[in-house]
């Protein structure tokens, strides 16, 4: 029984390593995809049905494979230790759940749509792109927060005085917010904010100007010094790998010179000793 | 009497750098920001007893917290020794100012906002991101000196020029300047200044595109300038680092090899004096 | 006949390398390209016989130039070896093809714009320029993948939640994607895409932040990541190239220590045999 | 006679070079940029007068400077060898020609604004700044362009295409370019040229889409391409710098070690020497 056991996981360790089996899982993902978006076409709505069959068959293939996956594994456990696989896990059984009730049938459409993100975990180049985009966050981390802390307060600002030009764009602190956020990406800033502000605080413009500043600035700095600190670092590596050749160079000719003396020192006291002793 | 004044002091000194206490003064200062963020919310009116009084309970315990700061100095002098320290001291006091009129009302909420900065002071990062910004500024000081003079240029020709074309956009100097700010973040810059310009001035087109190349190539030129700048400045410190190991080692090296030397030159007269002797 | 023919041909290969008749070619493209700008005026539709005349003539001359290149070369094989060749090749021969149907006269026109493009084949320093930028497309190629599934995905979602709010911009998911491309150029994506939205899903400028930060965040890591390699790479080589020579410094000062130490054996042993032999 | 002269020449060059005179002469600079400046203001017509004096006296002060700095050369030929005093002659001898036609005071108006530009000659940071970004043309020439090449074909193609849809937009290739600087920058893109040329050209998208990632994708590469290029010809020279230091130590190293080989050959044919001598 242990044997055949073993004999079936090495069948699907072989069946998961295969270069093919890969190739076809990523044609079923984009299959998938493609599925979602037609469906999004209202000229399409005639196949519904063979839209829903072929639905189905996707979901039961996603199945069939994550169970090989799993069952590729020696341990179970070891399956759900690595991240990409958990991911996979929650994409496939949440796509199983059953749901009838027609307005659930959104939400089930909408989890089916993140199934394309199979495709990061299938590809290993954009496993490493994403997790160095999720290792540059920390570094991002208080300059996001000291944003965060100028547009809270120039929102605040914004919505004491200017609430009254405009509810819609001013109302409370979240509008204000999102208006700022607006203006720090220069859609239609001046025609539709500043211009209408100016109306009735003709040095509204100060406010705006300074948030933009303040702005750029920032985020100025913060793009020169993740570079310069990411550079740092490599170039800092890369000193100390180059130097270790030289240094090591070095050293080995600091040791030859140091047997060079020690060779001389023997040849020295053979040397005066004689001279003592051919004097006799 | 002296000795109870040091043991309070002590007391203070402790309680200021007591982690939680630190927590606790963040948290404090998170509840101000939230409450100035709620009043601007209409639905908030009819809790506006309960916000004033938590808004007094918020000045009263920063009065409270600046006070056991500057107790727990030995002399008053070194808390005003900090620029934070001043900064905060300016903040609390500003929100102490009684201020019954109407009119002053939102003055006083104004100043309230600036609590929030006190974050800035509080968490350690952000201090010295903040310092790091205000470094880099002295570097940009002539790059918008430049800049300003070619928009002040430009918005006396764009005034001269234009102002019978839209008297809002070109009325004077000033108001020239905030279109031609308008027309450096590309915001409708064609569609609401450029084209309504060109009606009149076929040629307008030149001036636009002229000061939009000049400003790009100005701020380009600066960016890529900054970064060369610091970059030059750390890897210039980051060789004396690294060059001082390796100048150490072959220094050691060159005084070896002038031992040996020394060594050879009392071997070699040893052995022409005994040649000189030995005929006899 | 064989000696004539290569005399031809040595004419022909003088000829195109000859530095006037470059210039002449060169003229001779910004003339056609001049003649493609005329033809947009319509002022000019009274010397469309002319223009016709003077583009039979640079049609002409093009494929004269190119059966001079070929004839230049010892065997024709080799004309077709240079990828800049084809691309000559094909631009000339397309031209040839006699388009007289009404229909076919855009296409011919659209044909001839392409002609310009000669003029990067031409100069030496453009071809660098454009096989730089080749070479740069695969690093982007991931990051494009990465950000299209993005794309794709939000595309997806704002199809399935919005298309009742706006069918032009968001009724299939390829004019979602549209609308996406047009909020990540922050083109009026406040004012005539998020507003309206909103009106409907109050919630909806959480799909809107998420989306543009996304984008930002891998669009910033992405221009950082590419600097970062490229610059890898350069210094890489660099450090290669000054570190052989000191390396080799370093090895020639080894192996002269090693001389050294050979001498000093012989000496040593010359002592110690004389030492050995004196006593007798 | 000529003592007297020279006497004039140093008191002249004393003057041109004290502190105070070169910053009460920018004062002056400041002060007729800012008469300028208050000309565009309605309001300030009934000073028109006073202006007209004020303007006057600059214009003699700003003769007279230019004529100490002339005689403050001991050649006059030697004023004319530095660009920026043929820059400085040149604003000051435009603003002295007469225009009496009401025609003419427009030109001379805009000449006189040009006179703030003499503040980027009297402030040397500034002088710096500006030969640095002129020696930076140069290398965005090609770049240039090969942009030019691509909008000019788009241009076309856009032309030939679109005219029928939007005479303002792409009647003629001039138009054409323009409408596509202003889809480069983003301005109104889609909603003024994308959305109304897709309604005639379901396919358009195509047109503007690849148009928008050329130019992203070649500005990119400009940007990286000269903050690379400074970089490496800067870190070249670093490397260069700093190696010579450490290469010249490692030479004299080597020829520490070749004088003690010179020195051991003396002490080897000395030992030889006694030891064929000896025997006898």
């Amino acid at each position: 029984m242990s044997t055949s056991f073993s004999t079936w996981q090495a069948r699907f360790e072989k069946l998961r390593s295969n270069k093919f089996f890969e190739t076809f899982v990523i044609a079923i993902i984009v299959i998938s995809a493609l599925v979602i978006g037609a469906r999004t076409y209202d000229e399409v709505s005639r196949f519904e049905q063979w839209l829903g069959v072929l639905d189905m068959a996707v979901t039961v293939f996603f199945l069939v494979e994550i169970l090989i996956r799993m069952a590729a594994e020696p341990r179970l456990r070891d399956f759900f230790k690595k991240g990409w696989n958990i991911f996979d896990f929650l994409i496939v059984t949440a796509s199983l759940i059953p749901m009838d009730e027609s307005e659930m049938v959104l939400l089930a459409r909408l989890l089916r749509i993140f199934r394309v993100l199979r495709l990061v975990s299938m590809i290993p180049e954009l496993q490493m792109l994403l997790s160095a985009l999720i290792k540059s966050i920390p570094r991002m981390g208080y300059v996001a927060l000291l944003m965060f802390i100028i547009f809270y307060i120039y929102a605040a600002i914004g919505s004491f005085l200017f609430h009254t030009v405009d509810e819609q764009l001013w109302g409370n602190i979240a509008l204000a917010m999102l208006t700022l956020f607006q203006v720090a990406t220069f859609e239609s800033w001046a025609t539709a904010v500043l211009y209408p502000t100016m109306e009735h605080f003709p040095y509204a413009w100060i406010y705006f100007l300074t948030f933009i500043f303040l702005n750029a600035f920032i985020f100025l700095n913060m793009m020169i010094g993740i570079v310069l600190d990411v550079m740092q670092k490599e170039s800092a590596q890369m000193a100390l790998d180059s130097g270790e050749g030289e240094e090591a160079e070095i050293q080995g000719l600091r040791s030859d010179v140091r047997e060079l003396r020690a060779q001389l020192d023997r040849m020295e006291s053979a040397l005066t000793k004689r001279d003592t002793n051919s004097p006799q």
